[in-house]
């Protein structure tokens, strides 16, 4: 049985999707938005990176959003979250490898953890202000990628559509007028609402997509 | 046949080993130190996210250098540099995400593209001391994962490896006294620098790993 080390809201919002698309019995183990017990000496024997999302089961234990997305996609087939073939594993590498990097550690970090960049809050300004510019331009490409396509991989969707919805929701959170500007990973977002797995998670996490 | 996008020295360092641990011909598309080149508008029709590497063929693009790492490890299975098995997959992604976020477009960009984050060059010395920060705790775990292992993923050499010299070239370029404080990572590097592939490609590239 799987457990994950989560915090609502958070990027582990995607592989918790994942688990629940799966339908197996699993544990969270939920920390406080904002996640601060990532910081404790406790956390760090877990993942001494203090990052969420891990996945943890018996002599398992694994890191990084990416990783664990795909792992539960390619050991459960059966749910249908991924195939299994070179192409599906390096475009939804390439995706997610992306969203992970450049997008959340550093444009969303510029903007909400910005004092991992610079200790000095009062010197937080043009840092934040240069992180919206990035997330702007990281969401933009977003919005054009999802043009041709139903979900990130194709007609088919895949762990990477709950990663992007992690963003989509970070986006109305920061007050960026996502319906507005991309009306097309809206529409993205509102196919993974419709989905019972999505839903369940969102009322677990006691969290909202659109504020 | 494929197409590397690369610049001497940068990331593009191990997907190039890797082309040449494949032995197949290849061809690669050489940008000056830096890779300027990556922000004209041309590139930006190849990648719009306007980074290196790219690996090109016959109706074929794939950015991320985990995802091109992977792609070659994957696709090539006769060179041996990764097995097929999820646990292999997974454990490279765990591997070369974390490279390729928290350490490479995080840490180092702190230190070296500095103006990614702040404009103002006059307020740059805070972010870089703080990049560096970053940037050593990360190498010391690096030195730590490597300690009961001859290579990243266990006794077997794969396409992470590569990815690994191209940090601890980075930490020598960047005056970090990688032999006295990472003995173990050292002796990674020496052994990823016997093999003729990596020889061949430090040739091409016309670098150093050492300084």
């Amino acid at each position: 049985m799987y457990t994950l080390h989560a915090s609502p809201g958070s990027s582990a919002f995607a592989p918790h999707i994942a688990l629940e698309e799966i339908g197996l019995p699993y544990k969270t183990v939920m920390m406080s938005a904002g996640h601060p017990e990532t910081k404790s000496v406790e956390f760090r024997q877990i993942n001494p990176k203090g990052r969420i999302p891990v996945l943890i089961a018996e002599g398992f234990l694994l890191t990084e959003a990416p990783a664990i997305l795909l792992h539960l996609g390619l050991t459960n087939p059966a749910a249908g979250l991924m195939g299994s073939d070179t192409e599906s594993i390096v475009r939804a590498v390439e995706w997610t490898n992306w969203l992970s990097g450049t997008v959340h550690a550093v444009a969303v970090r510029m903007v909400w953890k910005t004092d991992y960049f610079l200790p000095d809050a009062s010197t937080h300004g043009p840092l934040i202000e240069r992180g919206m510019e990035h997330l702007l331009s990281a969401f933009a490409l977003v919005e054009d990628k999802l043009q041709d396509r139903q979900y990130a991989l194709g007609d088919t969707y895949s762990v990477v559509d709950p990663y992007l919805l992690v963003f989509f929701r970070w986006g109305n959170r920061m007050c960026i007028d996502m319906q507005g500007k991309y009306p097309t990973w809206t529409a993205h977002a509102r196919r993974l609402e419709a989905r019972d797995a999505v839903q369940r998670t969102i009322t677990q996490e006691g969290i909202s997509l659109w504020e």
